[in-house]
């Protein structure tokens, strides 16, 4: 099979104009064009990936995570070790250039996590999950019992305070009560942001520990049928997961900013600020309503009961006291990253895809799912280069150790390689949690986002066959949700938006790429029912009975990864969307300017960042249009490069080289994490953090900050436009 | 004691101005004036008021209500005449004209009602309510058996479908879920709405039954602590209640509009169109627990989980199946209302007083509280009479029989007197569930909103010691609330609004006075935290652990009942606030027309209504100017009495004589219960439905009948503007 492009055609065969946003506008078409490639290459590109999507395999994927799911492999044990080995072999088979890249990382493993009630009565806690026969997995021995990584070793006896999901709104609501949580235990629910967020707004409480537990309102009994006959979480399931500080920054705790390799220079862990200080533990909901049943004081606010059946109090009282036992074992530890490299023509750019393969247990879905995909989307791209297609670009497939403890293998191997990555990333793609269930979702830089949704439109939606796209518009736009939303239904239901693409948060590896690399991301998945996360429960049983039984999704999944990233590979002009990103920055500043409002001095510091953000859209409209006026043909290849190279590095001039104000990690201006949220994104961090605490000095100093970097942004985009118009006058005799 | 009032007092001697409306704006402030009295008199006024609210005292109301809860009375059994006799006794004792005026009424006894699980397993339901050792009330037998009242005898085996609460919205949900109820026996859980519109809508849907249940999420255990640890409903309880198509019209079904007397005409009961056509009936929590769990199908939509611990599903299957049996005994029985009057220097009018006392059980909180807090006023009143004060005008106070089944002694004896009614009445003021708790709440006609405002600053909060009024506007505007609301505290703590007073909708006995005769109304009392509504646990251990353990919120009550009540009584020229009322129609017209915007043909049929509603705006200003520019000094007392007789009949003017299309009983134009809500009120109900509808014919017909009704209110606005023109100029030596 002979996939290499059709160098010579003529121009005038396809009639559409080349737009980097006519994707966008032709919504619902027939589509004759590709973003970012000319005229002259659509239809070859189509032909291309044609070719690539016939190739992944529902049995593959389902054998795949069938032997991924084999045993629990949390990052620092053997298993994950051996894991990556698999891994790296299933690339070299496809044809990959694979190997694997090894840190260390100061990780606990739990020794001892003790729970007793104590107050009103004696009773044992921390009970482990129940296992089920028609599933053997869950009597996996190897499993690890449920902890919190990073919580310190401690012993605490205490009375008990519910703080609802333990947000900075809910100690507002308990100050206005009256109950403070020094010196007391904070139980607090699962949800409404990270879980070590939580734990950094108890320990700056005073609390003396913490408890997380999952209320079945959330992802139990009331959100859908539980485990194991449904998808949702049983009542003795238990979420796993890390509290360390990763807004603060991800990664090893004793390198921040530094590779965690042999010799690197390790702060003291006394001396490291994303470690938490506070015992923390989670538990199960059956282990959460002894406690909560007991405490008395108060009657909850309203909206923080939960789904549990009877009412919640505050408590706070010594009536009710439970005795919290932590013992972890702290180490160096070893994480096995696996990067996997496809070659391309040239070795100067790289499309990135990656996902981590450490499990708290199994990790079916998450991230099981992902890794499965992957290996599909490459396994497909390795077909297609046995068969003598050769990547324009080099594709680069990484699988991440230690992502659950902390985003440590990505974090680890982005800071070792920044330099690199800033030169040749074009953009990183990540698939954590890829199948959950049939909902697609994804969040992107603002560039990105059409990218995500033009490839959605090619790839057929396993239930009902119309495309993913499709599929994706009906399911945030239901007759049910509109009525749930407004009390009757839409005048016109063919009335159909674009499907919404979030902004980057934090939660997973494509954090230390955008936040602190400034590679373009994506971040995508289909969701669903999916209630078992990070217990022991998320395993090769509940993806075969619930998240995708005929790994049709899985199959999807690898389809859109795969198109994404030959579009990407491909692109004759990279599709970047400056305009796109110029609006989002524009909207954001008007809602911070909003804020400002009514105080005349910060919306004074604000004014220079309104004339950088116009600036930045001047100049984002020019690039537009001067990149649109060579493409009506082909160019010339020497300037296609060198605005290839200009385009994803745009991005990276967002960059503030110190960081945030407070977290110097985070270098990105435009997003970073929430502070208080963990997960989510927050636009403009700096600026919204320096405004929540009215400190017109931080205030000052993020806004010029922010200019700079929406200068240097405009810089760059007149420079492309300025190499665009350069571009020798169109021929029929291309590259 | 001599409180009769100094007439011959100068004028000058009080400074204050007086107006209608300086209450509402010298909030705060040492009231000089009281709206509807002349300077000269308001001393004389408090003075009264002052010696009357030092009378009604803890200890008697507790001894009333201790003897009202002493036996299960329900409407047409010999319990409740008995308790009506106790209550003429009581009148006369306090030197009022009482006595027991009688009717009949079409009414049911429950003699079979049965519920059983027949699949997937057998097992019987519908138990009774759980005895509590600690109360002895509940062992007794004469309690009657949950039923619903004017349920028709039937029984029924079928499959169960839930319907959340069973609004119209629910079954637009359901529709586009794919689920019919056609033949089915509809679950519905109580709430958000009359419990007779369930059984309509259910009706209008086909279904072949329906069971209502509490869940408890809207008054169980996440609402706080059941009984008998909480004041909230425990898992067996059960919220009896009428189905009656009370929306349609109240009272005795067999004779709307006519009294129902010895040789009123009858309709045949078929002929009926508030009767009930399905069997339906209510369970508890516990029972409804059995059957939700057992329902298969899809996951219900968003938001109709509700507190029970297992995942709630639609059901429809014949999987699930119930029995239910049904056996009523409809008969015509008797009805005990009791009417006594503390006659005036005249009696040409009359301000009633009323509650109804028939209750479901017990009926601590609902109706004792209230009787019991009227009987204080009441004892209070005639003391003052018996010191040689008489009342200007004559006060009436009722307690109505059959209020329960469908407001059936009120409806009837409204209907009996009605010329006569709104000849005399100048107001009705209602006290049903008069004490459940610490939360003042009221709702009223426009024009008298401002007098209860203004009466709760003159009653001393029993909890915090300051006035009723400020309780109320913190209760409305608590921090904990402003939280839950915004996120963050009002930045100015010290502002404190208007307390809201409510629009009448329905659900007690103001009804027929408001929504059949146009007698300005007010409906209030205390709430909080009651979830043993219409339980066998709303008895006198109820309203002493919980409710209200000192009596001291019911003596707040009567002083509150007695404040208002002497107001009106010995008002120089009635409070009738009509420029509110007038903002309070043209508010709610804009709300219709903005509902009109884009149907061309709607908003020009409304655009007449605008034009009455300005002149209703216009003549209501000059009547306050004109009542103003009296009030400087006394005026005539003959123009005064014309005046008076008129104030209350401009509400009276209101009324469309043949009433709303399809539900002629209800003739006010301006508010009703919402014909698809049942208790809260619909502002200008025969348009809003017409526009709900798409109706042109009807919208037509509804929008001449408020242009004439508003044009009619004008006219007599005008009148009394006239009159007050008319009048002397002012003089020293007033009446």
């Amino acid at each position: 099979m002979n996939v290499s492009k059709p160098k010579k055609r003529l121009a005038a065969i396809f009639a559409g104009l080349f737009c980097l946003s006519l994707a966008a506008s032709s919504r619902g078409q027939v589509f004759e064009n590709i973003a970012g490639f000319l005229p002259t290459h659509a239809e070859a590109e189509r032909a291309l990936e044609r070719e690539f999507r016939l190739i992944p395999d529902a049995g593959h994927a389902e054998s795949d995570l069938r032997y991924l799911t084999s045993r629990p492999h949390m990052a620092g044990t053997e298993a994950s070790h051996q894991i990556a080995q698999w891994l790296r072999d299933q690339y070299q088979s496809y044809g990959f250039d694979a190997q694997i890249v090894s840190y260390t990382a100061w990780l606990p493993e739990p020794r001892d996590v003790e729970l007793e009630l104590v107050k009103p009565q004696t009773r044992a806690l921390a009970t482990p999950e129940a296992p089920y026969d028609g599933d053997p997995d869950t009597y996996d021995p190897r499993a690890v019992r449920a902890f919190n990584t990073y919580s310190p070793s401690g012993e605490v006896t205490a009375p008990v305070v519910y703080v609802n999901f333990g947000t900075p709104d809910d100690y507002r609501e308990l100050a206005a009560l009256g109950v403070s949580v020094e010196g007391k235990v904070v139980l607090a629910r699962y949800g409404e942001g990270y879980r070590g967020v939580k734990a950094r707004l108890a320990e700056q409480h005073k609390a003396a520990a913490l408890i997380l537990y999952s209320d079945p309102e959330e992802d139990g009994y009331a959100a859908g049928t539980p485990y194991p006959q449904g998808p949702w979480r049983p009542m003795s399931s238990i979420q796993r997961g890390s509290i360390l500080y990763t807004e603060i920054y991800p990664g090893d705790p004793l390198t921040p900013e530094v590779a965690s390799v042999p010799g690197a220079q390790r702060l003291a862990p006394a001396d490291a600020a994303n470690l938490p200080r506070i015992p923390t533990m989670p538990i199960s909901a059956n282990d959460a309503a002894v406690i909560l049943r007991s405490l008395r004081g108060k009657r909850v606010p309203r909206g923080w009961q939960g789904g549990l059946p009877f009412t919640y109090r505050v408590g706070g009282s010594s009536g009710t006291q439970v005795h919290m036992k932590i013992v972890m074992d702290y180490a160096e530890r070893p994480l096995y990253d696996v990067i996997a490299k496809l070659h391309g023509t040239s070795d100067d750019q790289w499309v990135i895809l990656g996902n981590h393969h450490d499990a708290w247990v199994f990790g079916a879905a998450d991230p099981g799912s992902g890794t499965a995909a992957m290996l599909e989307t490459a396994r497909a791209l390795g077909t297609l280069a046995r068969s003598g297609w050769k990547p324009r670009r080099t594709i680069v497939m990484c699988h991440w150790d230690g992502e659950e403890p902390g985003l440590l293998g990505s974090t680890e191997w982005v800071e070792q390689n920044r330099a690199e990555l800033q030169a040749k990333a074009v953009a990183y793609i990540n698939a954590d949690v890829g199948v959950a269930g049939p909902d697609f979702a994804a969040s992107a830089t603002p560039s990105l986002k059409d990218l995500v949704r033009d490839a959605t439109r090619e790839v057929a939606d396993p239930d009902s066959g119309a495309s993913v796209y499709d599929a994706w518009v009906n399911s945030t736009e239901s007759p049910t949700h509109r009525l749930s939303e407004t009390g009757r239904q839409s005048a016109n239901p063919q009335w159909a938006p674009k499907p919404p693409v979030g902004d980057l948060g934090a939660g997973s590896d494509f954090s230390p790429f955008f936040d602190y690399a400034g590679i373009a991301s994506i971040d995508m998945g289909f969701g669903g029912d999916y209630g078992v996360y990070h217990s022991i429960y998320d395993d090769f049983y509940w993806m075969k009975h619930f998240g995708d039984p005929t790994f049709a999704y899985h199959v999807a999944l690898a389809r859109i990864l795969g198109t994404i990233a030959l579009r990407l590979d491909e692109a004759d002009i990279l599709p970047f969307d400056y305009s796109n990103y110029a609006s989002a920055v524009a909207r954001n500043l008007a809602d911070l300017q909003n804020r400002a409002m009514h105080q005349p001095e910060a919306a004074a510091i604000l004014k220079p960042v309104g004339q950088a953000s116009a600036q930045f859209t001047a100049s984002a409209a020019r690039a537009e249009d001067a990149l649109r006026a060579i493409s009506a043909a082909p160019s010339d290849p020497a300037t296609e490069e060198k605005i290839n190279r200009e385009l994803p590095e745009v991005e990276q001039s967002l960059l503030a080289p110190d960081g945030l104000t407070g977290r110097p990690w985070f270098k990105h201006t435009i997003f970073a994490p929430g502070a208080y949220a963990g997960y989510s994104s927050q636009a403009m961090p700096g600026i919204s953090q320096a405004l929540d605490d009215s400190d017109t000095a931080t205030l000052r100093r993020e806004a010029d900050s922010l200019s700079a970097a929406l200068l240097r942004a405009s810089a760059r985009l007149d420079e492309i436009a300025r190499l665009a118009r350069q571009a020798p006058a169109p021929t029929f005799e291309g590259h």
